[in-house]
């Protein structure tokens, strides 16, 4: 049994997959390992940009790249960016002794929730490249280790909201754990995973509480009013902490959780002062810095417990999927964003 | 009232002090602000070092060198580094509406536990420099807003060992409270904070649970087996993630609580592979990296809470300098180590 794929990682050797320059896609099945017929590569939005940016923006160009890349590496990670993606494609066959082994079957479509660098991959051919969503359709193989996250591809949903949904599948499921029905929830960020946080929080809260969105973009504030997933909507600038405490101020007292879903960097203070002595603030955003949230709530004196947005809950792909099936509104939204 | 000093904010305008450029440390003492007769300044080690790397060890330069930081910006604020210090002194004058106005005296001698970086100081002259200790003795006058953590230098305490324990005692105070009796505790890094991590745990433990602390140092780890406050102590290279794990798994299952108290990169995978699927990792390390611990988790499929160690804990001083007097095998330790 090799739960984390350690046999598989050529150079160097002793450390993880993720951390490998090379991994070997070619050794046998192992037991608890599942392999995939990988239909379509969703290249991280960087890594693509930067591919981009070195050869050009031709699909041929752009698909050698990727090729060039997976050969040299077995998986696809871009060594500049140090990002991957994560891939579509039909179960090809599952190993006797993978946490699957009943559940999946070979034909089945799935897509990884698990980085590319660090699932092994082999291209046999680039069939097209889609760069105005950053996919690159392929045929190939790949493995997922037993550790390695998976979610089953519905029928009754268009692809692109599914793979929309999945990559932030992690924030409505954590952020359900830490909420009660009756709290103050304040959001920061009210883009993809701020309308799934906010249409989770508001339903769990069964019409108790106070949720609340912050963001820059009015449109995006719009598309949640609409929704009629939050009780107020603020333009705020959340990298100004004093200016956004201000605003905050006028919605009452401090809120009892705090979800940080900012795309930008300099946001961790604001999240620390909006949220009670006793609250948690839970940091999804990857421009988080560690030592500006440590050292913000000391400098401060804030009593709050900060938590980092581990991307992976139990059954979070499932509990997403199912919240954009019951609420329509929230759907059409994604139908609209992201259902190309 | 102003509880985080926006009104001594002279550039940029509108940003937190600790953001500041400059601050104003001769305004009039606000009434809900706190004044203090500086004795000395403990600076930041990392400051420090990058001070003596411009101007030489001579301790007159490294002291002219202070008091300019000092004068330019309105604290000890060290451009190239980021960091600050703490400092010590004497109570001069309590406004009415501090918190501390029923509690604290003119006279009664304190150390800020807030950092250098957001407090107004005015120097009037450097009476040593002690570059064995990153201390600068000096006269002068230093402002704590309400927000603003102190401690009460205690009179049975040597104060070296007081400071070397203020500097860490939010990590007790918090892992405190992710304790219950009975949880095997996985301790990685065994210096100052892990010590008296180690120390707290064993005793909350009450004779059941597990504690383990996992080092570089065999120096460190003997340490703590000498104080009796670990079960086992392990030396591992946290940042070689397979090799710590290899040596873990013959300790048992799966920990409960993870503590990272290491001051090395790297080694956030190393902790989120050593808990259990709902267990708990506590990163105090200030090298931990957001992404590397959150994109970790998911990558193995790892389902813990990851918690930043946030340094303010209420009581977490008093908390720990009682462990301190509790303890006098960890007292004696830190008394060898710290007390110069």
């Amino acid at each position: 049994m090799d739960p984390y794929g350690l046999r598989r990682v050529i150079s160097p050797p002793g450390v993880l997959p993720q951390r490998a320059e090379r991994l070997d896609p070619a050794l046998p099945l192992g037991e608890d390992e599942l392999s995939i017929e990988v239909e379509a590569l969703n290249v991280d939005a960087a890594s693509f940009r930067q591919i981009e940016g070195v050869v050009g923006r031709d699909p041929g160009a752009i698909g050698a790249e990727v090729a060039r890349l997976v050969a040299a590496r077995g998986k696809l990670h871009n060594p500049v960016t140090g990002s991957g993606g994560m891939l579509i494609g039909r179960v090809r066959e599952v190993g006797l002794r993978h946490p699957a082994a009943a559940t999946l079957h070979p034909g089945d479509r799935i897509a990884t929730l698990v980085s590319l660098t660090l699932t092994p991959l082999r291209l046999d051919r680039i069939t097209a490249v889609r760069p105005e969503m950053d996919r690159v359709e392929c045929r190939g193989e790949a493995v997922l280790f037993a550790t390695g996250l998976w979610a089953r591809l519905p029928g009754d949903l268009p692809e692109g909201l599914v793979l929309a949904a999945l990559d932030v599948c992690g924030a409505p499921a954590l952020v359900l754990r830490h909420l009660s029905p009756g709290m103050r929830v304040l959001l920061l960020g009210a883009g993809k995973a701020g309308a799934l946080v906010a249409a989770a929080a508001r339903e769990a809260q069964q019409g108790r509480g106070w949720v609340v969105a912050a963001d820059r973009s009015r449109a995006a504030l719009d598309d949640l009013r609409r929704l009629g997933v939050v009780d107020d909507a603020l333009e705020v600038d959340a990298t100004d902490a004093v200016g956004t405490l201000e605003k905050l101020r006028r919605t009452g007292p401090p809120y009892d959780l705090v979800v940080n879903c900012c795309s930008v960097a300099g946001t961790e203070l604001t999240s620390i002062l909006a949220v009670r002595d006793g609250g948690v603030v839970i940091f999804f955003s990857m421009a988080t810095s560690f030592t500006a949230a440590a050292l913000g709530a000391e400098g401060v004196g804030k009593d709050a417990t900060l938590v980092i947005g581990n991307g992976y809950v139990p059954g979070h792909a499932e509990l997403t999927l199912a919240l954009l099936r019951r609420q329509p509104r929230l759907r059409a939204l994604f139908e609209q964003r992201y259902a190309r």
